[in-house]
């Protein structure tokens, strides 16, 4: 089991986000990959009712300059963002991130895609959605930001064809792209392509999966 | 002089984009890594009137499936995603990407900050300004996302501080976060900050910018 108060890898987490975060948050990437591979971690939260200091606080600011988690303390090493996290912890297992020049070259393509080709669609999309609620104009907002997402899917799920993973085995690459998928795309729009949706389900059935989500949820305290 | 139509290195640029983007495409980020450590690369146009092909081709999905740039191949190895094609430059010569692992971590965690963390919020202003360019909501959800570049530009700041760099010494860190910054962010958002206007000054005053910069510009073809 990974998680393991004594372990030399500290992973930063929230101790409490809204319902309908939790489950989202990305340090659940972080979680995912040490699953994979079975390396211990422990769990430091920060913000909210669980936290042991708040996410604005001048350490973690120090830590993390935009205020948000994961943060990942290894030995001496802190590193931030959620992508350099994972190319450090691949670097450690083959089957997280092959050896072979070409094929982690495109590992980390694949990886970098999720972070910018996808994940940024999706974010605007959710955040115009939250900033134009209740406005008159917010049908009409949310129908011109909405093509910019569907047409990335479309063009990743044409590029995924009829494969298992994004290039022949499973990686970081898919790992980030699934977590993507999943937790920041409207699950309408992936569900239009049944080879995303077969590559999510994909994805969020392997056990490591499964453990870190129900150890991400497990971590948030309720507030009173 | 890096551009050589003799060279092993092939990156995909634009062979048209309109005025507005002339200087910004993502190739310039490619031809400034080469530059920097004096790596021969030829270049190959897809798109408009100087283009071989058009960006929407199979051919050009089949080797970036957004149809967008940079593409850069290498032997065998094709890849796409200007951060992951960094990386892959980066790890041929520590000028670019150190050689020490947690200085490398720490490098590879500025790329995705500035692709994930500062790119994104830039992007999002740029494309709602344009949705919603005419509408008589325009100004109202400006002010709505404008916040969102602001607020991370003011941590960057705080991050950056004093420093000429934002871990040292240059990385491919930098290199990212000066292109977003001088190709992606409104000028105006980053003067508000003197020392990140500083940063943009001093990276793109490095000669290899400059020559990247100019041998973009000279890439594109007028069209009648």
């Amino acid at each position: 089991m990974p998680v393991d108060p004594a372990a030399d890898i500290e992973v930063t987490a929230y101790g409490w986000v809204p319902d309908m975060a939790r489950g989202r948050v990305k340090d659940c990437r972080i979680r995912w990959a040490l699953e994979e591979i079975g390396l211990p971690y422990r769990v430091r939260l920060v913000g909210g009712a669980g936290g042991g200091g708040g996410v604005k606080s001048p350490e973690h600011l120090a830590d993390q300059p935009f205020g948000q988690v994961p943060v990942y303390k290894e030995g001496g090493l802190t590193l931030f963002e959620s992508g350099a996290i994972l190319l450090h912890i691949g670097a450690k297992d083959a089957r997280l991130l092959p050896r072979e020049d070409g094929a982690r070259a495109r590992a980390i393509g694949w990886a970098f895609a999720a972070l910018n080709s996808i994940e940024p669609f999706a974010q605007m999309l959710f955040v115009m959605g939250w900033l134009a609620d209740g406005k008159p104009w917010q049908d009409e907002a949310g129908d011109l930001v909405r093509p910019f997402l569907e047409t990335r899917l479309a063009q990743l799920s044409v590029a995924l064809g009829g494969r298992e993973w994004l290039d022949g085995r499973f990686t970081i690459g898919d790992l980030l792209m699934v977590d993507v998928l999943r937790a920041q795309a409207p699950p309408a729009l992936v569900a239009a392509h049944p080879n995303l949706a077969d590559y999510v389900a994909r994805g969020t059935a392997r056990p490591a999966f499964r453990a870190a989500h129900a150890a991400q949820l497990a971590d948030f305290r309720d507030v009173a």
